[in-house]
């Protein structure tokens, strides 16, 4: 993509609203635009990186064996009074009458509708086990938005529900979900440590949250050493699904000490002394198990083996797809700006002409851009009439893995510059060893 | 993927209340199930299917040169009253008061936010022209929501704005966009006619509907003989861009007659007498040209290269995305079902085993389906143990390109049966050739 062409306004200060470093960089990046408290527009560059978030978590849903399927985003009241949870919910449910005044939402959640549907279309128990998982907006009327796409009030959510016979059955579903979430932030080049949490107003009786840790982080968490090498060290993503590899892992994170602050035991911590380190952290998951909570007040059942009535077990399983860029910026960036992990990077590499007056840096730029797309390296070309520092700025500001700067005296020696965003490493290498090298890693 | 772990729920028979073929196919293959009136969910199948038009959609967007970003649904109501539509809207837009007695809606379109973002971050003639788009859903409280997808009320649209520096400029995009929308139609395997049309609450000067023939469509059209003839044997897809490319097509379909009912020009349908022929069709997409209707309104404005101030010119296009799916029904079924394009078909193959409880066929179809996945064929595999007949009717009813059956007696002679879903033509053939022949074409 030529940058003279593309629409990525950047900003040299973050406007005086934005408090943390995510919400600042992305605004300043061009990444968003708030167009109405807690509610952002996805400029190109911010909807790049949210579509390649959004499909390494389907990639890994999928791998799980979850079927991906779209609920809309407008549901019914009266679905909700099945469950009770309609007038429980509170005022974070953004309430709706249409023209001809009948209750409606814009769904926070799927609980109710995805059990409805499963409940209306299964008679079997051979139509169990499954997962279902959809990605779609959600709103949460927040009463003081903030932190950008942190705690806005509408956002992207991945949200799973499992479907067993027995509790058996969906504890397996929910160890199969655990893992596939540890594989999910590995890839998203997070470290993401598994906590026991409160299961809230899901309900339920197993819970865990998912927390990248991040210095920047909103909420402090106590984490003991041993976890702390285990997820750094750990690349879940050449992991093969097996019966015990869900048990194990889970074994291990109940063996171990990780805990937010609400679910401190400060008794175990004072009997691991200092192997206990005080870390900041952002969850970014949330999965639970509440057996026949909805189930049972939709009135869901199959016919069992023995043809008498089997009322399913059930789990959910959140990702917060849109926060989630917010936490890899969290977690990833300098004074300089955003150092995107290759895997969401918006564009691979940042192609630089220094000289776009010049006819010689001009040819070889387009040459060496179009040589770039053909050999399949998303590049972004910064091909505009404009001072050099003020694209290497932008280059920095918006982190894309990789920078090649094009310049006069570099083409009188035959090289470019190749810098690695993360490292500033920088290296003179020929056309062909830079494509190389850009293209390699 | 297999059947058996698929969540794919058919019927037999379609409820009372679906009026029009595409409604009643979408129920009983499973691809929809109403969740409010108005208000689907898309199940897996129906899902795949949504997310194949979506990608065509972008594509062809994106060869135009429009660039993708995500405006949200929620929008506020203030945005609206900059340009004077949110009194004059009427019922159909759904507005919402959030916690803090704010009036929000959820947007049935989205001119006024993107006019607000482009005016809020571009200042000068060189950050035009662009082109900006989103696939997102939209919400029109329709008072009779009716005939399925087609006529819903949370639908997903993909809306384009163009922005240039002068009439000239604007008249450009819109040919672009003009030739945008035939080659996506095209690459879904549709005929579908450009016909004048009224701007009504948009507003503006030119104003184009794109309609697809079908027997069973909404509306009548009116089309002279040689505008069928064209669209039918047109292959835009290999076009290149060039400038003159979207006007030559224009003045085809200005100089040639093609009305919807409410634009009928009697006059000129008697001078070309019998080569009008009369059709019935379904609006897929509809685009606009507007001027500084917005720009104006709402104060935006960019340096022009002389210094003074320029009010950009803009045009909206928009694709009915989720009706789409129902106007390819409309136009490709038959009475065992639909007949989805090769493009837009949720899985390319359906694999048969007609003896699940025969450890050789189990073994054969096994193995056969293994290798067409290998050979990167979408393959749905009816692996259950049901009877044959029912694993037919259900195959016709989804509706994939081709159909791979596999029973005791091929398998003695050492062949497959190979079905063509839209032609019904079957061959017998080895495990080999069947390969070749689905993943060939």
């Amino acid at each position: 993509m030529r940058l003279s062409r593309h629409f990525l306004p950047v900003m040299k200060e973050s406007p005086a609203d934005a408090q943390i470093v995510s919400h600042k960089l992305m605004l300043r990046a061009g990444l968003i635009r708030q167009t109405a408290a807690g509610i952002y527009s996805w400029l190109p560059l911010g909807h790049r990186v949210l579509r390649k978030i959004e499909q390494i978590v389907r990639e890994e849903q999928d791998r799980a064996g979850a079927i991906e399927m779209l609920m809309p985003t407008i549901q019914s009241a009266d679905l909700w009074r099945e469950s009770g949870r309609y007038d429980a919910y509170g005022p974070e449910m953004l309430r709706i009458k249409d023209r001809h005044d009948r209750e409606m939402l814009f769904g926070p959640t799927n609980e109710e509708m995805i059990t409805a549907i499963f409940r209306d279309n299964t008679r079997s128990y051979r139509d169990l086990p499954r997962i279902l998982y959809h990605i779609q907006w959600k709103f949460r009327d927040e009463v003081r938005p903030r932190f950008g796409v942190m705690r806005g009030r509408e956002f992207l959510m991945k949200d799973a529900y499992s479907f067993d016979l027995d509790a058996e059955g969906a504890r397996r579903s929910y160890a199969m979900m655990f893992i596939a979430y540890l594989r999910t932030f590995t890839r998203l080049g997070l470290n993401a440590i598994p906590m026991r949490a409160d299961t809230g107003p899901i309900g339920g009786d197993l819970s865990h949250e998912f927390i990248v840790l991040a210095d920047t982080g909103e909420s402090e968490v106590f984490v003991e050493q041993a976890v702390l090498d285990r997820s750094s060290i750990n690349d879940l993503t050449g992991w093969e699904f097996s019966d015990d590899l869900g048990e194990r892992e889970m074994a291990f994170y109940r063996e171990h000490y990780a805990a937010t602050d609400e679910k401190r035991d400060l008794h175990r911590e004072q009997e691991l002394g200092d192997q206990v380190v005080q870390r900041r952290g952002i969850e970014v998951g949330h999965i639970f198990y509440f057996g026949a909570k909805y189930s049972a007040a939709m009135g869901m059942s199959v016919q069992g083996p023995d043809g008498s009535p089997v009322v399913p077990q059930m789990g959910s399983y959140g990702i917060g797809v849109s926060r989630l860029m917010g936490a890899i910026i969290e977690a990833s960036h300098d004074d300089a700006g955003i150092i995107w992990p290759d895997a969401v990077a918006p564009y691979h590499v940042g192609l630089i002409n220094m000289r776009a007056d010049d006819a010689r840096c001009a040819g070889a730029a387009d040459d060496l851009y179009a040589r770039l797309e053909a050999a399949g390296v998303e590049t972004l070309y910064d091909d505009r009439d404009e001072r050099g520092g003020a694209k290497f700025a932008t280059m920095d500001l918006i982190g894309l893995p990789w920078q090649i700067v094009i310049g006069p005296k570099g083409l009188d020696k035959g090289v470019v510059e190749v810098k690695r965003r993360a490292t500033g490493e920088k290296v003179e290498l020929s056309i062909e060893d830079a494509i190389a090298k850009v293209a390699g890693e």
